[in-house]
């Protein structure tokens, strides 16, 4: 290989980023190939939701974080499809790139069990316009109330309810707490914001179910202190403009937002559909090809090999959130930032090993491994768990370290000071800077209208049975 | 009047957030209306436009800007009309406020003489949805740009065009120029970002026609050192996707920006129509209600008496963009937020004087005096003019003065912070710390396909003839 190898990255979330990053002033001609022009630091994307960060603040251009690699480029474009025989890429406008290594990063999107009309009435988390949205449907929330109880002497149940006990329906639920509680509380006249209640809907017997049991009883404890209601075995039946229904029963909501389940970008149905029609179109030459074909697990993720490339395509690397990988006895490789950071890396590395020693192409790899350093999750002020090397943190310790990590992984310097700032800002003055409502519809329309009805404490509500939780393994 | 006296101010820009400020924790209550939930500090709007700043840092909840006032209300509604003779406004829903008082203070919107088809293709710069949609067309073009010289080989001219040299205009096409030159330019690969042409469209013989002609010349040459190309006597004949037509030559453009022109909002109009009405229904009692109907200037604007109010209502005040009034021999008061700031707490003082005089209501007004202290147009890094006290400045010494006094004003300490940070950076750095691409819809959908054709350079465009120039007085 007298040329220099071209090395084709699909998304510039925190795989691929650091996939780039790993091969950047290399031997190897790099594109990175996202729909955004932006990487989103998704860890602190529920503050954008929740007024305390601005979107600028996690949000960083791909351009820019890699400008000062001269191999690497950034194309902003859709990835419609593969053609592994052809080693190509699809683009949309039927435009093609040719790749000599392809490592898929597309990560995950929600998932909705077959309910997709509930995305609608409650959204889920993953995009900055996702962060925005949630933002305008509280704040909103928070305005119309006041609007009624001022004109029509009205006084609507404000409900905020949050479906899924994960990291994130945690941090949120604990973020619309402080908002409610802190945040608000001087600037109605005519509604009291502490009034509203925040309720935290999980399927399964126990909030952030990745955790020790330990660590989840004390996340309930904290959540509860806060001012959360937390409802557990609770199946969500039913979601509509302006209600949830758990079991039997209705709530009225204000706002309904989703933390329940995610599944694989849809580039991993491509991905297999192309080994497979590479694996049909070559059955003469079973010598050169292996014909074992990729498969998804049950969340649509791509089943990789131990070098995390897919089954006949040594080339074809698949991390991050696509990727379907087990380590130590067999557990899943959880859908974190480390997880995704670490096999990114990993598939830069073996690259740039096999570019070195090119008659070695594709054999005697070193499998991958994660390297499991724990895991922290935030639930609101002096507030958080953690599992780190083993350790049960929480509390303020867990909650400082939380604090620590995310503020040093935060990626741009300019970034890092300004949401010091900003934290620091909220910390001591309990208020929210960036309590924006934006968008470019009327933006005082309402997105639900509250049905006046009386409201059942939570524990009336008797949950019947519990949703089949298909949760992101985390 | 023993009954605490109701002031409704409709609109929260500089006029009516002063005019609230004013009256906070006086002997009246307040109520605010806004169609939005932040006051917008619109002379750095450019700067959002611009990916210089985000959102936050130039917007406010207008509620937390109040909240310490507690006879203050702050509402999210929309005004659909007034009944003055009840003294009553209308909000969307059919809902109803009454008032004691009334300041109308709904500012301007963009205005496209008679060619509102040209509103898509030319957006223009009033709200930060406005900015955030200009700053995506900016990026974008670049991102296309990038691509196609990628992937098809093809190298189109990126020419960005500002319609309009007044204040907005100006700053648009300078920080434009800086984003191309400086910002972007390590960070594409296929396509040189200083290629761009940033070219600024003039009906008038001259740019900045509201200044002395000393510091128009002195702009016009500060903007060809940056770079930007300038065209006056240009008369705009069409705008379409991706071409711009000047006299009879067509110009391909990546993206064009309007800011030729603006008129007042449609509730000046509504103000109008509801005191005819009102005269027209009281014929009998012409001793108690002056019949004189308020007019509109050309701009639209409600023409007030020299108490700012309208006639035969000496208690509904018009200030800001919104009203037309004289100061000096005849001069127009300009549509600046200096201007608007006076006016809004000229009403305030008026109102507060009638009710600790109750009985001489409406009488003996002192009239509205505008204090011209003079005006600051900023052009790009250390380059700007100005105005102050019958001073011409210029260059780094306007810049400087137009720095410190935008600081000064800036509502809000927490965001003086963020700003000076993120102008600091970007001074030294030639960074631009906001650039998203942000939108609900596919962010990379091709706004203007751009025409693969020559361009002729601007001295061949021979201008014909000038449009009406009905820019605001600025």
């Amino acid at each position: 290989m007298a040329r220099i190898p071209h090395v084709i990255i699909v998304g510039a979330g925190f795989a691929g980023l650091y996939a780039a990053r790993e091969l950047g002033n290399k031997p190897v001609r790099v594109t990175v190939l996202d729909r955004k022009n932006h990487h989103t630091f998704q860890p602190l994307l529920y503050q954008v939701a929740t007024a305390g960060l601005s979107p600028g603040e996690i949000a960083v251009p791909i351009r820019s974080i890699l400008s000062r690699f001269t191999n690497i480029g950034v194309l902003l474009g859709e990835v419609t499809g593969f053609d592994l025989d052809r080693h190509r890429v699809k683009i949309q406008n039927d435009d093609e790139l040719q790749y000599d290594y392809l490592i898929v990063a597309a990560g995950a999107t929600h998932a909705y069990f077959g309910h997709d009309e509930w995305a609608t009435y409650a959204p889920g988390l993953k995009s900055v316009e996702d962060a925005t949205e949630i933002r305008r449907r509280i704040l909103l929330a928070f305005e119309l109330a006041e609007r009624k109880a001022r004109l029509d002497n009205i006084h609507e149940p404000l409900n905020f309810v949050v479906v899924g006990a994960g990291p994130t329906g945690v941090e949120l639920a604990g973020a619309l707490v402080e908002i409610a509680r802190r945040a608000l509380v001087r600037d109605f006249r005519s509604v009291d914001p502490s009034s509203a209640r925040v309720i935290l809907v999980e399927a399964g017997p126990r909030v952030l179910a990745a955790y020790p049991e330990d660590l989840s009883h004390s996340a309930e404890q904290q959540l509860k202190q806060l001012g959360v209601e937390v409802m557990l075995n609770a199946m969500v039946t039913g979601i509509g403009p302006d209600y949830i229904q758990i079991g039997e029963k209705r709530l009225p909501t204000a706002v309904t937002l989703w933390g329940a389940g995610v599944s694989a970008s849809s580039l991993a149905t491509k991905l297999v559909e192309a080994a497979k029609s590479t694996a049909a179109e070559a059955p003469s030459t079973p010598a050169t090809i292996d014909v074992a074909v990729p498969k998804l697990d049950r969340a649509g993720r791509v089943i990789v090999s131990p070098d995390l490339t897919i089954p006949g395509h040594a080339e074809v690397f698949v991390v991050g959130d696509l990727a379907s990988v087990t380590y130590g006895e067999g557990k899943p490789v959880p859908g974190i930032a480390p997880a995704a950071i670490q096999m990114g890396r990993y598939a830069a590395r073996t690259i740039l090993k096999d570019v070195q020693q090119s008659a070695q192409h594709g054999k005697s790899r070193e499998p991958f491994r994660y390297h499991d350093k724990g895991s922290l999750a935030t639930i609101g002020r002096k507030a958080a768990v953690g599992l780190v090397y083993n350790r049960h943190l929480t509390g303020f310790v867990a909650w400082l370290a939380w604090l620590f990590v995310h503020i040093f992984f935060l990626i741009g310097f300019r970034n890092r000071i300004a949401v010091i700032y900003d934290w620091a800002w909220a910390y001591f003055t309990y208020q929210r800077g960036a309590r924006l409502i934006t968008g470019n519809s009327r933006s005082i329309a309402p997105i639900a209208t509250p049905v006046p009805a009386e409201v059942p404490p939570v524990h009336e509500l008797n949950p019947v049975s519990t949703i089949d939780d298909k949760r992101k393994v985390s």
